[in-house]
């Protein structure tokens, strides 16, 4: 009998319907004749319906992506500036509310340097680490305020807030990921500033630590791993952070291994309280919406993490393969590939699983 | 009449006292001849005093520095992991209680990559900005704390304090300092997701705007701007951000550019209440102290900066000219340069000036 996976699938804005349309694409490619079934429902989420509408995420909506077993998401936000918008943040109140609601608390972002594909850095060497990024917590909470609002005495609070319990669960996460894979884990920080998160931090990794003896542990400040990204990307192996710095070392990563066109992500609940979403790194990017510029290939990705995290390993790796083909073919003779549309690269990537 | 500048000096830890050496070398040499004096006091501050006293800071300390003109310091902190430093924090207790007392609300960090310097990337175009980084507030303002601290049930908090008196100010700053250079002037902030703080720099930076009509304002994320950094650094002119996203965009500037080895910078009171601080932004680099390895033109390159605060603008462009034609040598012939020591590179720099 069939495995039926209930999967959302939620376009978004801009080029995010494009994309998505390639992902799912690769997704029936890799799983053709196999006992899964994917069985798909469309979510209308985003700047567009909320503009329709007003609504950004309703609680109906919500609980109906609950009854999913995962969810496919493209990207969210419209065009920045939009007057219509101003009083809409969609990005909090979609994109980290599902990220909240649905606990995910492992935010896994892989970067790898694939061969011959070009980067920014002159000599990058090996390049294949994974960031952990928390999810759940951090100044991300939406914990902050202001007092005396648009006068010369206003006052603008952020809180960042931080729980053993929250902390201690991605830290396992991450060192469980490190023993799988090259047995190094980086912890990133800022504990000479941020004292108490950061002690908080320190103490939950030397703890759980102890428990993954095979694991070689060291610790960066976060501003000594921008530096590390450009000068020394090969000794990352797993870094383990909090849910702002990895925000923003995933996009340097992104940028060092060619560019956020190719970062693809998984917001995990590892317990499987609720369902994991997968999404590229990347935004909505209005201005080539519809053009067929954008690089479907971080979406592509997220199906490879998402059929990894279903257990579908054998899926998940024809694609990582089919992808990594793909690539070394665009960058492989000595003449530029001519630029492909979103389309082209989708169906290249979909014809090497029907091989 | 001789005009008599009293500087404070501290050297500090690790490679700081080497580096200052050289600072002052070059500053002797290129004061030389003319009416201008320093009267230099030293100050033993940093990981080896407090290992002597417990003291990191006094207030008699704080009081004897007040009454200097300028500060030139090295560089603090102990090895890291010193178990007797444990209860210790350096940098809290040292550096950011100076940059703080002393009301150091513009922290001025440039970024250019000279001609020949070689770096981490493949095709970096002209590079040459500048980080406004304000120093007062955000996130290292050490309003934090936790409770049931070393149990399962820890929350530790940091918050972020930005006030509009304090955003309004450096915000100007820049501003000015855009006119002065190419009219650019990019805000760096992640008002997504910090939306009460990112709604106050986003208000303020528009309505001083109005007075900057000639200024072309733009805006990035922290993690896009991480990107450009890599891929397009000559899109900036001048960045203006908070203490914290400055702190981590100007190590990474600071790589990009060939290093902190190079990477000057100034803590500024631009009102003259207190004496305004110029250092590398590089560390105390313990590892690789007395070992005359220490790159310091940094140290050179924030002599500069303290030249230029002091209104010797002539003194200030001849260093600067001393450090590019030095760079240039150093990467000039097809040959690598050998490597020069501490000393050799600040005497380079400082015989320069004689000529
Ligand atoms: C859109 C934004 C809220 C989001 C984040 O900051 O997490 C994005 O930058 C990302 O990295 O997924
Ligand atoms: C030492 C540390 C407190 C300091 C900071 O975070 O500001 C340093 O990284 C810097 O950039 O000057």
């Amino acid at each position: 009998m069939a495995r039926v996976v209930k999967l959302a699938v939620i376009p978004g804005d801009g080029i995010g319907p494009e994309v998505i349309a390639e992902a799912e694409k690769v997704l029936d490619a890799a799983t053709a004749g196999s006992d899964v079934v994917f069985d798909k429902t469309r979510f209308s989420l985003g700047a567009a319906r909320y503009l329709e509408t007003g609504d950004t995420l309703t609680d109906e909506d919500l609980d109906a992506i609950k009854a999913h077993d995962a969810i496919l998401l493209g990207a969210v936000g419209g065009v920045p500036g939009d007057p219509r918008l101003r009083d809409a943040n969609i990005e909090r109140g979609l994109l980290l509310r599902l990220r909240f609601e649905l606990d995910h608390y492992v935010n896994l972002r892989p970067s790898k340097l694939y061969r011959g594909q070009p980067g920014p850095l002159a000599d990058p060497g090996e390049v294949d680490f994974v960031v952990v990024r928390e999810g759940t917590e951090g100044p991300y909470v939406g914990n902050g305020g202001s007092i005396r609002r648009g006068t010369p005495h206003e006052v603008a609070n952020e809180t960042s807030v931080n729980t053993a319990y929250g902390v201690e669960r991605v830290v396992r996460y991450a060192f469980e990921l490190a023993q799988r894979r090259r047995g190094r884990l980086t912890l990133v920080h800022k504990t000479n500033v941020l004292v108490n998160a950061g002690s908080l931090w320190q103490r939950v990794v030397h703890e759980v630590g102890i428990g993954y003896p095979e694991v070689a542990v060291d610790y960066l400040h976060v501003d000594a791993a921008t530096i590390f990204l450009v000068t020394n990307p090969g000794r990352f192996d797993v870094i383990v952070t909090d849910n702002l710095f990895g925000d923003i070392l995933t996009d340097l990563a992104g940028a060092v291994t060619g560019g956020i066109g190719l970062a693809a992500s998984g917001n995990i609940n590892p317990d499987g309280a609720f369902p994991s979403m997968f999404e590229p790194v990347h935004g909505s990017a209005p201005d080539i919406a519809g053009t067929q510029k954008a690089d479907p290939t971080a979406a592509i990705g997220s199906i490879a993490l998402l059929l990894d995290h279903l257990g579908l390993r054998e899926e998940a790796d024809r694609v990582t393969r089919a992808i990594e083909e793909d690539i070394d073919e665009r960058h492989g003779s000595s003449h530029p590939a001519p630029a492909r549309s979103t389309t082209e690269i989708g169906d290249a990537i979909a014809v090497r699983l029907q091989a």
